[in-house]
């Protein structure tokens, strides 16, 4: 299982990340994830690094932390590891630099080797990206 | 439409990119194209900053990839501006660290408002994800 | 806009259809569609002939019901006519014959020219396939 | 395995069907499939039963022969049975009555568990859908 740790400053102090993550953590992200009393929840907020030239967060950042969301959302049903085998989203608006980034969603169905999640991601509470997504648990080694 | 620029030295002299994209540029990429014998194609090297915790490159990369890949592959196609409103994918392998990563791909339809693509992403020749996109064209005013 | 007609017998007495499509109302259907306290829902009885070789639904039936379904969801946003332009779905689990089939959802984000609609159909109320669809409206003449 | 029939007589003589489904073959379909020296492809005349209230192939039918097709592509691969996962699609174009409906695709990669396959239905040759589908096997048994 990938190693999380816990933020403790700034504005996602008590919120988890996976810093082994170079993409995710590094590149696209930092992302962060926790569980409130509604459930898992992910977010980060929108800088100047996730935009596209039209000013607004690019569709590859969504679906990037949507990607990272699956895993969030899934997270206390995946004992060992998990990949994601297909993935899905509609666009429905854009998020301007600054905004609360935020996805919430629910585990469909989480059978024996396959685990089904859906979620939307909101930009300041207004719907941006609804995402669903097909993960598949495996062994750490038959990866 | 957004400027693009031609890469003059290294690996990549003679593709293009769209340095205006903070996160597809800077952040996720940089990601290239160019249009070949074969028809339009995109690439990247995958370095350390693309990988998962795994060590192959991560889900999101390829998404952000693909998405680039979309816009690539509808280029001729998109004269103001464009927006991906769905994106479909299934991932079919993993790829290494220093892998050479190549998307190639077709428009199916290119109608009045609409625009379809789809396209495979390979990683040293082998494929790592499928992918679909519906894209909308857009006058820049009313994005 | 399809005309649509009220059962007046049987289990489904209220419900609408839409009697003049061929395939959904005569070939694999017929599917009904209402609105209650919940809001929009469609349905069927899961019938013999809506079986696959292992002895639930099939897969098609429930991919039919649900491209039904966004319209029946959808169907206070749509005046003129409409056409979906992408779906995607995931398969959550069986129903087998005899069952109440039922899909409900919601509309993510009525755009001018796109409606976004996502939603879960159940088997005897428990989760079967998950879909979500891009529509796109159409003035009746150009479609 | 479903056992498969051959057609002896009329425009199919020579494709085969999988007769015990009771909605792919007599309820939508029937849809039938061969391999020729293209490779796998499955077929079906449009007919008044499979249209919509546009006069076009119901996008459900399409789906549901999509679903079908993805079986027939890859027919080699499954040695017990199979059932799809998910499945993505982009609806191109419209198919009239009397049009020859034909899907070909391919096995994008056939796994231990899981097989990615996709293909494109076309209309008299005209694309009308592209799909892709994640396939998993099953020993019948346990499905």
């Amino acid at each position: 299982m990938v190693p999380e740790t816990q933020v403790e400053n700034g504005e996602f102090a008590g919120w988890s990340t996976w810093p082994e993550e170079p993409f995710e953590h590094d590149a696209a992200g930092p992302f962060y994830f926790r569980v409130d009393e509604k459930g898992p929840v992910a977010a980060f907020r929108a800088k100047r690094k996730h935009m596209n030239a039209g000013g607004v967060v690019h569709g590859g950042c969504l679906m990037a932390f949507a990607d990272f969301s699956l895993f969030a959302i899934a997270h206390e049903h995946i004992q060992d590891y998990g990949v994601t085998v297909a993935f899905n989203s509609e666009f429905l608006s854009g998020a301007p630099e600054g905004a609360w980034i935020e996805a919430r969603g629910e585990v469909l169905r989480a059978g024996r080797s396959v685990i089904f999640v859906r979620g939307i991601i909101t930009g300041d509470g207004k719907p941006c990206l609804n995402f669903s997504g097909t993960l598949m648990r495996k062994p750490k080694r038959s990866a």
